[in-house]
């Protein structure tokens, strides 16, 4: 197609540490609290998003995993990125009049996951980061993952801390405009590039209310949420950053799950009640904690977004421990093999029957609620990629 | 036995609508908030307890369900109760020289309860209620319920909402001696007795935390427990008396759920979190919702306890309404045969036909975490009973 541009790019998912829950503002998805999360490596849960523009596009489309999305394509959260990421193009043409006119045209997004869609990963954080910076890329912005991190807020409010690698906080802002909530890094991947991550996925349930309509629910119905906001969440922040300066593994986890539980009870305190957590989510909170007491010491934090799946972390250093425990429990499960050979596995099981962890007397049932693991570990922000998922005529690539 | 003196008794179970959760005193059992609740028939849920005292015994006693608890007898709390009981009689024996001393003597305690201990079913309640008016029965006291309460609840907290029938308030007081800790009757029996009870009873599990040392974990690490305390609770306190006072159901079932949905979300906020909830009873919450959503009106209010025990309370003349959901429902449980005939089971059934309840799809395996239901109401305070069961020699009947 004469008179094109095409970009592409991979974005990473990432999950809280200290919770988003609740929008002071719905429409330019403003938080009532800031929130930290890791991101988590590419090479497992990402994103890929190409984009082109053409004179000759008649309309801005988007398909997602294969599937044209009307729905998406035409929500307001998608115009309103589009329009924002535009005018920025539009700006800089004015500056240098050398440049194609390119932001009055068209878009068409193909975009995938290597991860199931709404499998409760944050897909659209990943998603609409992706999006974002492979339309600044095909725009040619000049603007920093801090200034775009603004307008992936505006699609998905957790996106914007998917525009960093490492560790990311979202500050919340005061502004009523939004010009001051955005993401920004606390600390890179290379500081602290132990931190391994593995997820439990839950055995899929209907999921209880989506996110937004929970968080809204939360903030017009609980009692308790407005002392999260006003006073845990801003204390937990400052603390949170400080356990990852410091590289403090028993504090940041012991942060990381307190923000868990303090984050399901403002919604089990909504009304009517919200519950993301199911019986298994509870075991393996259990499970966290007595594995934690077994070692006296704490190697592994558990914590749950809208959802029933456990992110656990910890770090490389006790692999070991921690696998003895989540690995001969949850053996049956895939995903192992694509980590470990046959013989760390065995390692794993031979140290569970040297500390004689079989006289815990473990519940054994708890791995029928899962139905797979995803071992990964921190990883970068978004990255340049040589895959085009669109062709020529701007469609995807079969 | 020559020189000796008996007395029977009966006390209620109570349920708390406005939840006790927390001690400022853990000596003296003083709350960190006032609570209310429903004290429930005894002819459904009762402690029946004889007393004996002879100047013969050698020592306090007491036996349990036929069975001698050495544990308690030597507790803290019983010798705490029965010696303020005591002190109360020496006075009295004081001002009448005519009066035999057997504040000196010892007591034989036979306590027998028509439901199963530790069933996460108030037991202790109404078994400390009933020790306390029935000793203050065999030394003739003058007090009356509310300076009992105070005596009670140093045995066991929530026992002091037992002394009264009906809608009870326990206020938690200021003193530091606890003199002003104590139960008043916020509406009697006779004001609402249209208020009806259906327990549900969730199979056994083993309890997660037992409540005294759960409360005091919410209370040292919870960080949104105070904002209950300081702000919640008070507010609730004065309009759930009010809503009894108004006899306004819909206003009394909705600060009945957000109060223990609030109690939970503190346990689930504590760290490690306490769950004393599972999945049937989320089943049974969202259950409750559903129903009140299908008849536009709140017929029915759910309250949880430390324990996964769903109590669900309505009003008499919205029985077919409820019974077409539960019944239909929870048919296989035990329990139903006693309060109702096959015609009135029957009736329940042919009005979920009607109302086509099959269309909702309800969850029908919701009945699989339930070992039987409970059906009850709104009774009095403790009774007076011919029934006796210490023998002469101040032992249980065989």
């Amino acid at each position: 197609m004469s008179n094109s541009y095409v970009a592409s790019i991979t974005a990473p998912v990432n999950i809280a540490t200290l919770k988003y829950w609740g929008k002071r503002d719905t429409n330019l998805n403003l938080p009532t609290n800031s929130s930290i999360s890791v991101t988590l490596d590419q090479a497992d849960l990402k994103t890929t998003t190409s984009a082109m523009t053409s004179a000759e596009f008649k309309q801005d489309r988007l398909w997602l995993n294969g599937e044209e999305d009307l729905k998406l394509s035409q929500s307001k959260r998608l115009t309103q990125v589009l329009a924002s990421l535009k005018e920025k193009r539009r700006l800089k043409e004015e500056k240098d009049s050398s440049l194609d006119k390119i932001s009055t045209w068209f878009v068409h997004i193909v975009s995938v996951n290597n991860f199931p869609t709404a499998a409760g990963l944050a897909s659209s954080a990943a998603g609409f980061a992706a999006l974002v910076v492979c339309i600044a890329k095909l725009f040619q912005l000049d603007d920093d993952m801090t200034e775009l991190s603004k307008i992936a807020r505006q699609g998905s409010g957790s996106a914007c801390r998917s525009l960093f690698g490492g560790f990311v906080a979202w500050e919340m802002g005061v502004s009523e405009d939004g010009s001051d909530s955005k993401a920004v890094e606390v600390a890179p991947l290379s500081h602290w590039p132990e931190m391994k991550a593995c997820v439990l996925v839950a055995c899929a349930d209907k999921k209880d209310v989506s996110s937004t309509s929970g968080m809204q629910l939360t903030v017009k119905t609980s009692d308790l949420f407005q002392k999260r906001v006003d006073e845990v969440v801003p204390q937990r922040f400052n603390e949170m950053k400080k356990a990852i300066n410091d590289k403090d593994f028993a504090l940041f986890a012991e942060l990381t799950m307190r923000d868990s539980n303090s984050f399901h009870a403002t919604c089990l305190d909504s009304y009517p009640p919200i519950f993301y957590m199911n019986d298994t989510s509870k075991k393996i909170i259990k499970l966290v904690h007595l594995i934690n007491a077994f070692y006296n010491e704490t190697i592994v934090a558990y914590t749950y977004d809208a959802g029933p799946n456990a992110v656990l972390y910890y770090l490389e250093e006790n692999e070991l421990k921690l696998m003895s425990f989540i690995y001969t429990l949850f053996k049956d499960l895939s995903g192992w093999e694509t980590k470990y050979s046959v013989e760390d596995l065995n390692k794993f099981i031979e140290n569970y029957e040297t500390l004689k962890l079989q006289d815990l007397e473990l519940d054994t049932e708890i791995v029928k609620g899962c139905s797979k693991v995803i071992l990964t570990r921190v990883g970068p922000g978004p990255l340049d990629t040589e895959t085009v998922l669109i062709n020529e005529q701007g469609l995807p690539k079969k």
